[in-house]
């Protein structure tokens, strides 16, 4: 294995499934550079993977370190993962929706970097919650609760922790076999049988169109195939904030509403959805709309509630459920954006709505930033209806004397509004099953 | 400039002029790290770069170090440039030859790697030659003696430096835009005005068709002229050894064999072409032809050979042209590789033959090797000619005692015969003038 041929076979698509594992596995042991690597990736940027070099590179990634095998714990394991976007806090109700259904939820999950929220720094929030990966305690809550959320191990694919780094820096972050085997890398790793993927489509999301995140979507399923593991895929909307909520502390108590039995709609619906998906996979359901009704029912009865909140607990963290706030600091609202005049909302630019949360501090410009759990967004409009001059669309949370014009303003100018009445689009777009 | 951005707008084939300059620098300066470059440089091996692009690159590769300005010397600033081939010592005549008809020749040239052979080494093979760059030696030398030949100063384009070896462990080498930048940058900053470029086609060559060969000269010439410089190209075969001599030591020996009136008559044949190419370009002819005659008799009368010792003597090098061998030490003949039957010689794998010479020991296979000066080759058979069974191909010149039976073995293997007659192309294939 040279790294200069594997180089030369991605230059003009010859086949590079038999020599990925070496060439990853040479690489995190620091034999392979990284400008050799990064080069690498540029040509697969470039000229793509075929089928075989993509399944290669999950094995060789999953390979680069620990595998976990749950087999002696209970449940089908079966996990979510999302492409990202605003407002996006699934991953908390949605564990404990699938774990009160009798899933088994090995979440690795990650932190926010840039405009997008991250899952650790939500659930950081809650006074207590140890985040950090011991395989001991997962597998003793996995087992107890039946979900667990904590961050990546540093042995676990340490291959997608230096090529991840790599392709932020190299502009080859948008390139569908490296996602892929980024995702399904991690997933497998983390002993999942089967994964569903919420793909998020549009101007706040990674992809921004339909065909692109077909092209993905059908790369996941198959490449899933070829490890023998299911792998289903939601579509869903991401042209504006989902929910109410946009932070930390303020989605892991939206979270906590949709277990209550309240939360927004959209919230709802994609969470039983993605429930749905992942009882069929599971063979817990006999198709997804009896998952569905069966994560409807979780809802409803609690039982979703107490397990998240078991979770939470095993974790160290305590919620206070007596509390519409759960007992977390949420910086009261420092201002509001209002509507300019009577119009449709047509648009919301996710990545300016991301970057106001950064600035307020909420979310992190360099990877060593602190994050505020206590700032925010609630946003209050949707696109498709028609505003009020002066009414609402948006509250800012900060702490008393912060000076938010400057996010003020970049919220304003992240809303696009129309004369004409403007129809949103439905939150779950399509399904593309295993 | 952001680096990331550089990347992207590489990726979509956006304009990138403005950005170059500063780029490079960075990098040079140490604060764009090896892997964004690495990236940049398979980036641009796929989407290729635009003339305005590859102009900007070859000022800001030119601009990161020390440029040279020569107008106090002398004589028009005229050099030669060859992308190089098995036996291609025309340097070594060719400064003599330029030198006595009027021209300056500030020629820096590298050393060997892989199967090419370097300028520079087989100067080293005469005793007391210093190829170590010194600004005031080198422009007392050339405007006492019209011509030097020295190594490539540490602070003379050290962009090219460090691009170079990326593009060499990325399988980027065989670029276009890449290769101009290198050549021109180079060139450019020694303080050339004009340049003679011997592209080379063939089997043995970098460029292994015409219409390579043809797109690479056309953007030199175009480069050239956007810096107001005038570039000429010569295209020359490359399928089989150039001359007799291969190695260090005897091609210094076949150089003075040519300027003492002797040697192959292609090596005399290409070395008047390019000669009365660069006299034109200086403008001390009216036209090629007249170049190449003015040429053509500065090696009759023994001027060129005047010059070329007063060059070797400039940089403290000794020969003794009372003596066929120069007074070098050349290894004796070691083995003969004769002609298995009675064909004609239909092609010369040129890569197997110059990695012959690096198994004797007169080239490197890793940068820091050191060069046998006096093993070799003498290769006796030309492609076009019918060789009798049991005829001498190559005589293998190697200190007493060594065993050269795999070389042997390797110059039988590079040879490839026909039983029907074979047609060699003329050496100079056509030109492309500014």
């Amino acid at each position: 294995m040279n790294a200069r041929t594997i180089l030369e076979r991605t230059q003009r698509g010859l086949p590079l499934a038999a020599d990925l594992h070496d060439f990853i596995a040479e690489h995190v042991a620091g034999r392979i550079p990284d400008y050799q690597m990064a080069a690498w990736l540029m040509a697969v940027w470039f000229r793509g993977l075929d089928r075989d070099a993509t399944v290669a590179l999950v094995r060789a990634m999953m390979e680069s370190g620990r595998v976990l095998h749950l087999d002696d714990i209970p449940g089908p394991k079966v996990d979510k993962h999302s492409t990202g976007g605003i407002g996006d806090k699934i991953s908390l109700p949605l564990a404990g929706v699938a774990a009160a259904c009798g899933l088994c939820v090995p979440m690795l999950s990650g932190r926010g970097l840039g405009h997008t929220g991250g899952t650790l720094d939500k659930l950081e929030s809650i006074p207590g919650y140890r985040t950090r990966f011991d395989e001991a305690a997962f597998r003793h809550t996995l087992s107890e609760v039946g979900a667990s959320i904590v961050g990546q191990s540093d042995d676990l694919v340490p291959a997608d922790r230096s090529l991840y780094a790599l392709r932020d820096v190299t502009a080859t972050v948008d390139c569908v076999p490296l996602i892929v085997a980024s995702i399904l890398s991690k997933k497998f790793a983390a002993g999942c049988e089967a994964v569903v993927m919420d793909v998020k489509v549009g101007s706040g999301a990674f992809m921004r169109d339909a065909a692109a995140a077909e092209c993905l979507a059908r790369e996941l399923v198959e490449v899933g195939r070829a490890f023998g593991r299911r792998v289903t895929v939601v579509f869903t909307r991401m042209d504006e904030p989902l929910g109410v909520a946009v932070g930390n502390a303020v989605e892991v108590v939206e979270a906590v509403d949709l277990l209550r039995g309240g939360g927004p709609e959209e919230v709802r619906r994609i969470t039983c959805v993605l429930a749905g998906e992942m009882l069929r996979l599971g063979g817990l359901v006999a198709d997804a709309p009896a998952g569905e009704a069966a994560a409807a029912a979780a809802l409803g009865s609690g039982a979703a509630l107490g397990r998240f909140d078991a979770m939470v607990r095993a974790h160290g963290g305590r919620l206070d459920l007596d509390r519409a706030d759960c007992g977390l600091q949420i910086a009261p609202v420092a201002a509001v954006v209002h509507a300019p005049r009577t119009a449709w909302l047509a648009a919301v630019d996710g990545t300016a709505v991301g970057f106001a949360v950064v600035d307020l501090g909420g979310g992190r410009a360099r990877k060593e930033d602190a994050v505020d759990p206590s700032v925010g967004l609630r946003w209050r409009a949707r696109i498709g209806t028609q505003v009020e001059a002066g009414a609402p669309i948006v509250e800012v949370l900060a702490p008393p004397g912060r000076d938010v014009r400057a996010v003020v303003a970049r919220l304003q100018a992240a809303v696009t509004w129309s004369e004409t009445r403007i129809e949103a689009s439905p939150w779950v777009l399509g399904r593309m099953v295993e």
